[in-house]
């Protein structure tokens, strides 16, 4: 999917809305326990109430990887589910992978070669050889830079002597390594004071932003200074959405807060695109 | 296991080897293709062949997960293997996870919890909080700190205005998180040069140091510089064994070779401990 095909979603939908997949045994209506595949039917209900609201969706490998192998099989059956029913969706593994080459290499397969997932998050702390087995055609790599936690504080924010931040070190460096056709980059909703920053060095990158409902940030503010020419945004919400009722009719909620961030953001792209 | 434990097991086999379990079907004997699980089959004959010259084993997460759910399948029961036939061992995930809390806290039940691992690499880009729910009782964080491949010097290197290296940052930060009886870092091998560095900063901390063998790292300069009077390091090799030889005499060489690695490392222990 190029950064057109996105946009062309975007418009179509009037939404930029990305729904974190990040489906949690303990958290999911207990109703669904009794079931052969709780984890899927959870997520299958999710994705058939929201894929109108959304372009993408973002399932996170850790609440898969914490239940095992069900975990996985789970995981697998909803890539294929969002494959063959949303063929227009765009699919991110939120992975956070990153590791010495021939290792990046793997997961690279595991993600685009046999999930055939879109794009995959990746961590830059290796640097370039752990980010480059990333990089296949017609596929997105996406960037930690600046993330949406307290604890990006910690080393995101470090200057080097000529008062450059290592989130700007991550995103200048990266861009020598790919284009704007195969690199997105991680900049947190919280992170709001921070965005001209980011984009006086990548004005026309597709971001992914994590970080508006549950932790905080603010759409508005995200938008005001985040969007580009072609939008150049992908908003996640994860657990204001899926997990915005336990009941019975969690899927009917799911949809309403889906329907209500994106009829937000359309009025976003109406004012800021 | 205690950072005394280690030691114990380190005196009584005269060795620091960590055997990695990079196992990839591409790579293992043919003849295990037409077993019903090739890559524990693999596994299970290497760790029988090695267990004595070493104390640790880290499976590399990204080989079985590229597997899929066979992968998974055959990473849970080597895991389980070593546990019940080799319950001395320590035990690695080679994840490199780090997320926003509660996704970290998913991986930590994964891989403690779940799969009993004793400890897991934990990559520091997102920091604090993305670190600490791995801090579990008995539980080890081996956190990146610089690492052996080329994209290290991208990052890693890079000095903020009192010249201090963000290598050295996460060292001095990481300690704030947690005491030598938790954490651990990984500082590549062919990093000797940095190692006094690295020292000065966590003296007495247990490193795991990949990089020898096929990425070209040198033992004798690392221990000249790294050991300390608990050892504190942990040596990892996994190409260099596992893929010795691809004939059916598979297991019989890496053993060879991991009894020339441990012969090596009592001489080092004699020599510098």
């Amino acid at each position: 999917m190029t950064k057109q095909d996105l946009f062309v979603q975007i418009k179509k939908k009037q939404s930029f809305l990305c729904v974190g997949l990040d489906t949690d045994l303990n958290k999911i209506p207990e109703y669904l326990l009794d079931t052969d595949d709780p984890i899927y039917e959870f997520n299958k209900a999710i994705i058939n109430a929201t894929a109108k609201y959304c372009i993408a969706y973002k399932p996170n490998l850790a609440f898969y990887e914490s239940a095992g192998l069900e975990g996985w099989l789970a995981f697998e059956k909803t890539v294929a589910y969002i494959k063959q029913r949303y063929p227009e969706i765009f699919l991110i593994a939120d992975a956070k992978r990153g590791d010495i080459g021939n290792t990046s290499e793997m997961y690279a397969r595991a993600f685009f070669d046999k999930l055939r997932m879109d794009a995959v998050t990746v961590a830059p702390y290796m640097g370039e050889d752990s980010v480059r087995p990333f990089l296949k055609k017609d596929k997105w790599v996406i960037l930690l830079a600046l993330t949406s936690n307290k604890g990006s504080e910690d080393f995101q924010l470090t200057e080097d002597a000529n008062g450059e931040a290592l989130f700007e070190k991550v995103l200048k460096t990266s861009q020598q390594w790919a284009s704007e056709e195969e690199i997105m980059y991680v900049i947190g909703a919280t992170q709001d004071k921070l965005f001209e920053r980011v984009r006086k060095i990548v004005p026309n990158h597709f971001l992914l932003v994590p970080g508006i409902g549950a932790q905080g940030g603010n759409l508005e503010a995200v938008c005001r200074v985040g969007m580009n020419k072609t939008c150049g945004l992908l908003v996640n919400s994860s657990r204001a959405i899926i997990y915005a009722d336990s009941s019975d009719d969690f899927a009917n909620t799911a949809a309403k807060e889906a329907e209500k961030i994106q009829l937000e953001m359309a009025n976003m792209l109406n004012k800021y695109l």
